[in-house]
């Protein structure tokens, strides 16, 4: 089932702070980091081209969360659930678990990223709103 | 009024994304930088010791949201407005606005902080929500 | 004297990590910071475009390196101080040197960057180096 | 031979910026985690602690340094490659390598770290030099 993906990572230092555990600001790259290995497994990039008329896509963040039930420390796994929440015509929502590794039932967090899809304008750099790609939602559908 | 702070920020270089924006997860970053920047101007210091009994008090995050209205671009700056929207007896709920500062109308983004207080275990490091020392309360609410 | 410049900067919450000091990486970030700053001081941006012809130029290390005589922790402020140590037909050598606030005389860390100029080919996204344009070595040389 | 590591690491969307390529300073992230990483390979973890009077080892960073050869971009797989340089008394020098994998020959950039062994005094949180426990030798010589 495509809506679901599942990949595991494991705290880096870098990503600790002085109170021992991970900054909570790294939970939204992994949300990312998981959301563009989902993209991978359906065999898409998050940087791609619209098949029709070859404009490069985007999918900035409209909305991004978490709830933080339990810190995380430097080489602990988590493993890091993505669902797709909702498939809109021009976004998808994720909603997004982060589990313990040592124990699947200890979840860590949880939160949802809202992505838009978006072209952008080569000259200006203006995002505009745009219907996801019908090859895209088909993928994701399947 | 002490509940309510501003600051200014430039996006840097390598808080920019291949996309040519501020990458999402660096508005959380923001978010802690005026909420500390905001404890200082009353004096106080996020990792500061409870006045009582000399423990470590710490200020982890139970929530994080943001609301993405507009991109920001590199050297671009933004006035960060924190507003102390609920001080509750264990934690602190901040609203916190981006705006550019060449149109201060412009919103960039708006998201939510709620910080707890806890006290860390020092030999377990396990953390325990506690009252938000009345000094503290004080000086907020002044 | 255009060749020097300084400016302070404090070690914020998330550039700490579980050692209680701001990690080793955040000092290269630091060093482009006061590289950009030190070019905004001459009307310039980082993210310039060649006045002649007008093809975007960009500034990409070829090196960087840092020794680290001491840590900087949470909240400490910082003198970054930048020295153009060579000004070369195609790349800027740049020392840098993070003194603490409190002790103006106690260095913490002392790096060098070295930014190649070059043109990025907008199709093919290549980097080439190119001879710095006169207009900049003429402000960095007055 | 444990005098050398290898692992393999894709470029995330945060540690590219606006030139479309990956940070710098990220490479000293990666650098970092083939080190967490060879570490782990031994049975051994950075955050340890000293076996014959159960003080807190830290190994900060003395020297970083990074050689650029070529831009690596989103997605893009890198081989890093770690060797133990040279094994001193009271530090470690470590050889890193970063290699395309579309292309083992193309070398992305080579850095060096060099760690140096100390213990950290809890009340003061000064850290100072010690020998490199022979337990931790012999594992990197055996």
């Amino acid at each position: 089932m495509p809506r679901e993906f599942r990949m595991t990572r494991r705290v880096e230092f870098h990503e600790t702070d002085l109170a021992g555990i991970a900054h909570f600001s790294n939970f939204f790259k992994w949300m990312e980091a998981v959301e563009h290995a989902y993209f991978r497994s359906l065999g898409l990039s998050i940087a791609s081209t619209e098949p029709t008329d070859g404009q490069k896509i985007g999918w900035p963040r409209v909305h991004a969360s978490c709830d933080y039930r339990a810190p995380v420390r430097f080489e602990q796994e988590m493993e890091i659930r993505l669902q797709v929440a909702a498939l809109k015509s021009r976004s998808i929502v994720y909603d997004i678990e982060f589990a313990a590794i040592s124990d699947p039932t200890r979840i860590i967090a949880s939160g949802q990223l809202i992505a838009a899809c978006v072209t952008t304008d080569p000259t200006t750099h203006q995002m505009k709103a745009t219907a996801i790609p019908p090859s895209i939602v088909a993928l994701i559908e399947s």
